[in-house]
């Protein structure tokens, strides 16, 4: 209130952070990691290559990537008291607060210390470890020890079932990784950033992104797309099911975004593995969508394309087998390589994001003693 | 990347929120919460009136006080699983991790329920409960249970210390906890604002707010404030000292904030409770107060009058008692009510927040393919 600048709702427009990070070029539909384009990296590059791509900005030598993978593999375990919380969580617990609680906790050795690729790599390793372990212990089963030779994504994958995954699986899962890891100044990210900003430690930017992905309007909603489809029931039924829908004021799940004018890149790739890996999904998936397009031109014919990248997500989720509680937690395991690459970034040349408020309360007047106060 | 807006750094002058919570008038020296100015309620009302003013808009009156305290009361207990993350952390956990890691599972129960005041209340009676309980497994002691025939601070030292506190001491810590409860779009408050934007939950909001705080830039600052003075020694050898750090490029600790042009409020109240309960601090702190202005206006003749609210703060809190790992999570003790006050207020009138960011990478190429990567 000290300054005259107006009030900007949702700080649409305004531009909090320079990045080489990421470019999300809506107009052209693309999505750019540190000048490469998504669709150059999905399918050919490893999680691991990506992520050393974000946090040292440029994609490792073959040197380089063993030391990398081997740096991953050798920081997956759980500290004593991060294990302790696994345990103590109730079993119904939603893993994304599983996965805020044990980074939380994991994080605490690490106290001040200012953020580094090092924490950056010990923090991203913890994810799978602390998704997995959970998913057993829900299942009543105890943990599974990780293989050191098996790439991130393929661990994960072995560290849930307890069996190595398909070379196609273990695939898809890397691409979902790959094509997730970063999007620019997303609510997350910037959260990450925020509280960077104070000089304040690794973790607490990680549990603050974790928070803020954990919305529905944000990272929360991948499962919902599921919930949706599963309400429908069956593609004959949809366009009724839809139009009903929209009388009752019901949002259709996984469409929407602020930037791309035209198909989401990402959501491009994830469709075509879609109807590669789940047939049953993608018949329904692909007429719900066909549907809600044609209904949400219908309403708002000025607003461009909305696919959003949780709608075909659901689908390769579901495929690769993931129960769907778990597929916002395995969205934060790809964007956690984004999150610590940002948060690298901002405290490499920092300043506290510090914004300011317009008071609108009432004037200052007296207060009445509470004994006269009715 | 995608507007012609330009980048600004910290968002300084950049107003991201509407609030009615309080208003920090930098010109005139005043901070004002929902109307009434912080000298008329630092030293008449409890936290909880204030809580109430927060959180309903409104003091209360004393059947509304009394149901507040009751419900407060009510509400200290941890969760199970919140027991034994709190009791399996190591002993020498910075306590804000604590508070970071407990808050966090203590959470979990409420999964993704929209805030509330009665969450909020929830949130606000458990941090006492788990900085008392974390001291006194430092000290090897079990839990003390609470009083609920005591207020707010009274209880936090109570759990804390095994014994009822001199209505003295009560009375300090009630004044700080008042004093400290709000204040504008600080980057903690605008942290647990920007996670409630995404539609997330209240125990994300304020993980996120506390890891914000966490930061020396921010709120990890009091403690910093004690180990200088100690440094110092004395106050005879404060100027040459002094000096010598500037020389060496050392801060000053407790000095320099954005707003205030004039002498910080809080910190005038805090300055002459600390007078009053701990002169051995006040004889050097004011002497280190007096040397510190003089030489920040010779360096800077055109900044304006800079002893913020954390150095005196320090001295009241020595003097209640608190050892000094738990200023900051004292702080977050009281910051807590402007936090969920926030919160409710983002959610009552939500839109995301998500500002943009500026690429500055390089444009896109296409990538080498690993076995040519050198």
């Amino acid at each position: 209130m000290t300054s005259n600048s107006s009030y900007v709702p949702g700080l649409e427009g305004i531009v909090a952070a320079q990045t080489a990070m990421s470019m999300v070029d809506g107009e052209n539909g693309r999505l750019v990691y540190r000048g490469y384009v998504i669709a150059d990296l999905a399918e050919d590059m490893s999680f691991e290559e990506v992520a050393h791509l974000l946090w040292q900005g440029r994609l490792p030598t073959r040197a380089e990537l063993d030391a990398l993978t081997l740096e991953l593999a050798g920081s997956r375990a759980l500290t004593r008291a991060a294990e302790a919380t696994l345990n103590a969580l109730p079993t119904d617990t939603d893993p994304m607060d599983v996965l805020r609680s044990v980074v939380s906790v994991q994080g605490v050795e690490h106290r001040l210390e200012k953020p580094t690729i090092p924490l950056a790599v010990h923090a991203t390793a913890s994810f799978p470890t602390i998704l997995a372990g959970f998913h057993r212990r829900q299942q009543g089963l105890g943990p599974i020890a990780q293989r050191a030779d098996l790439g991130h994504a393929a661990n994960y994958l072995y560290m849930l079932n307890g069996k190595e995954s398909s070379p196609e699986i273990v695939r898809a899962l890397n691409t979902y990784l790959v094509l997730l890891a970063d999007h620019g100044m997303n609510a997350s990210t910037f959260t990450a950033r925020v509280i960077a900003s104070t000089d304040s430690d690794l973790a607490s930017c990680l549990v603050g992104a974790i928070g803020a992905l954990k919305g529905p309007a944000h990272g929360g909603a991948p499962s919902a797309v599921i919930e949706q489809l599963d309400q429908i029931g069956a593609a004959p039924d949809a366009e009724a099911w839809m139009r009903d829908a929209r009388k009752r004021k019901v949002k259709f799940m996984g469409f929407g975004h602020r930037i791309y004018r035209v198909y989401d890149p990402r959501a491009r790739i994830l469709k075509a593995m879609c109807e590669r890996m789940n047939p049953g999904f993608y018949a329904l998936a692909s007429r719900v969508e066909e549907i809600a397009l044609r209904i949400l031109h219908e309403e708002h014919p000025e607003r461009p394309q909305s696919t959003n990248v949780e709608f075909y997500s659901a689908g390769v989720l579901q495929a690769i087998g993931l129960p769907k509680e778990y597929f916002s937690p395995t969205f934060a395991t790809s964007r956690v390589a984004g999150w610590t690459a940002h948060v690298l970034e901002q405290v490499a040349n920092n300043r506290i994001i510090r914004p300011q408020s317009e008071y609108i309360g009432p004037e200052p007047r007296k207060p009445v003693p509470l004994a006269e106060r009715g």
